[in-house]
């Protein structure tokens, strides 16, 4: 007999063994006041300070999004009703797609429930489509990339994480007539570097291979109109595929795909998790809608989150915090253990109402363990300021590393 | 050198060439006036009735629904900003969550970004931490379970649609020790046909099997508070997970499973799908819990909606036109043949304004092209005899065959 109830007891135990078991922090954002949110975690909720949203911008309190996401549940309502095909494809959806293949130069765009099944369904159905194709993925490539490429069942080359010589060798000893698809990503979210697009498209070029681009952590904080880092590089137009997210920056949810016609009308005939699954609510797609044009039409949220940044890093480097090299707006500082790194969150949370939470193995390799901070346009003078005194308070009361 | 454009052309083409190319009909809901819908696909918008939907209760523009979003949009903003583990936890996910997990009356629950994506990442994690497991699959049962199973990498064998001989064959063929999980919905969405529940858990009982049920076309549509076949039949407590979607009955968007709690906390941990990907919008979580909430309150809606289908029925089979047998709200109507198929939804379309989109192969089989009607308790007896009338109108027009 199997004793299937034991069997989950043991993979959860397996999992608090190695110190990685997670407990969702309970929060509730207060609009107006962002980064402020509630904290339910105790005998009564109490106004903490957010450090570690991947709201970028604040677009998601944007009275801009919200007033549409409001005005389009009042005339349309909740849901799509359907899948894109079975009465779930609004006029939302359609301009929704318009605005997003504009923002990147490219023909036509595709929307998905998330980033996530954007990348999955698209990586698995090109490898498809593509015969005997060769999938050349960065190491450091995001989860649902790596799913994605799995259920296309082609063949698998990891390179280096931004190692040009290497992803070159390996183009090399591929036959010329062999599909090759480069998949990797602008910015990488755990360490805040950026992958060498021109270099990539370069070799590309040479090797003539396809190129699938995820600019989840750029699209609406880089590029004149938010395009992400191939827009500020001028390199829209030699990338086959940029993929986005509309959680981040534009502070809502679903993701996106945009490409030239043919390949935006293959994968939206063939991709299982396209479609068979209920279209994103109109809701979010008017709310994605305002904050994509929002985003457009001005750099002013784009330069102050850079300052910001900046700012952040600099007063984390002069109180001798170990800051982490990046050239983003993410800014890490590693702790480089597994327990210490979730000793300080809660120390933080505890003691100064400051909320980060600690990025442990498997995100980041074992040693590397880190806290994450994401600062906005909307952390002030007041909250760095606060923000460093608490980290210089932890790194004291729990004695440790300083910065080199 | 590979030309990969045309490689995507071809893949287009070959669509094409089967008859299956799908073009969406672009279309604006008009809340208060469920279910009619703006449709935007001639020179001006023009008003049609909608008969395909899933919003099969017209929660979508239910103003608890609708209030409940404008009202968390308003306080929290649009967005979670994070994964479930980073700051993307609200107050609204976890009591959506114990509202589901009450709703089928079980432990515990977890929320997915669909129901799509709730069967791919729990299937598919299932198989991998229960080892060497078989899973025994229903022959009809739905893309996402199918990509879950296949991402699983475990075996699968396929039983013959709703067959209890031929599954307990496969069952009694497996070592008692083998861990085996059943995997099959309730009401299967095309046919409108319910699966033997009391059967299947009967014989998981006797060799020891796991048993996943999806519920997506029941969920709050059937059982005394809104939780499926499986409460209709009192048969919950033997189901070990029970699948839904917050994106039909519900009205919203969104999935969810439900289990005993140690399940819950090992899919949780583990799935890729749940753990690496922005959490669903707490404006739908809030939307989703006032539906649920709503739905358990009251068996009126539901009392409703098995009144207009049975309706339709009775006048479709007086009518002589050829509805298929289903024992749910489903009204199939069969046509078979694809180009047929297209061509009355066409003119339903131009000529009556009423819109119900053709269902051809892969979603059915071949030479089972049909309409698929979705009547709710919204659709009135006006309605009724309008579609009646120009459903005859079309099979006289297009000479279909009527029933035998
Ligand atoms: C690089 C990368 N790609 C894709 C995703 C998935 O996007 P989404 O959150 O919209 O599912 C994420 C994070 O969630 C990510 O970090
Ligand atoms: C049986 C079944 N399961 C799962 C799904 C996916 O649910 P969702 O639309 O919420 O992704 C669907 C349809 O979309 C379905 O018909």
């Amino acid at each position: 007999m199997v004793d299937y109830n034991e069997a989950f007891r043991a993979a959860v135990e397996a999992v608090r063994a190695e110190g990685r078991y997670r407990v969702f922090a309970d929060i509730e954002r207060i609009r107006g006041k962002f980064p402020t949110a509630l904290y339910h975690g105790g005998a009564t909720p109490r106004e903490i300070t957010v450090w570690c949203s991947n709201d970028y911008l604040g677009m998601g309190q944007h009275p801009a999004v919200v007033g549409a996401m409001q005005e389009a549940a009042d005339r349309v309502g909740a849901g799509a009703g359907g899948t894109r095909n079975i009465a779930g494809t609004t006029h939302y959806h359609v301009r929704l797609e318009r605005a997003l293949a504009d923002l990147h130069g490219k023909e036509a765009a595709l929307l998905f429930t998330s980033g996530y099944v954007s990348n999955e369904a698209t990586l698995s159905t090109i490898s498809r489509i593509l015969p005997d194709c060769v999938i050349l993925s960065d190491e450091l490539n995001h989860a649902s990339m790596i799913e994605g490429i799995r259920a296309g069942r082609s063949i698998k080359r990891i390179w280096r994480h931004n190692d040009m010589a290497h992803l070159e060798e390996m183009l090399a000893e591929l036959p010329i007539e062999r599909p090759k698809v480069i998949a990797f990503e602008s910015v990488y979210s755990m360490d805040g570097d950026i992958a060498p697009l021109k270099e990539i498209c370069d070799l590309a070029e040479r090797y003539n291979a396809f190129t699938y681009l995820d600019e989840v952590h750029a699209v609406g904080l880089y590029g004149k109109r938010g395009g992400g880092v191939a827009e500020r590089e001028n390199l829209s137009h030699r990338i086959d595929i940029i993929e986005g997210t509309l959680g981040k920056a534009f502070g809502v949810m679903g993701g996106y795909i945009t490409a030239n016609a043919s390949i935006i009308d293959a994968v939206r005939s063939y991709a299982s998790g396209f479609i068979f699954t209920t279209a994103l609510s109109p809701v979010l797609v008017a709310g994605a809608l305002a904050s994509v044009e929002t985003l457009k039409e001005s750099n002013h949220l784009r330069e102050q989150h850079q300052e910001r940044a900046a700012h952040l890093k600099a007063l984390l480097a002069e109180a001798g915090l170990p800051v982490m090299e990046s050239v983003s707006h993410i800014v890490p500082i590693k702790v480089g253990d597994p327990v210490q790194c979730k000793r300080v969150t809660d120390y933080l949370l505890d003691e100064h109402g400051i909320y980060v939470q600690p990025i442990n193995y498997p995100t980041v390799p074992k040693g590397t363990e880190r806290l994450r901070l994401t600062p906005t346009p909307l952390h002030g003078d007041d909250l760095m300021g606060r923000l460093i005194e608490a980290l210089d308070d932890a790194w004291n009361v729990l004695k440790l590393r300083r910065a080199a």
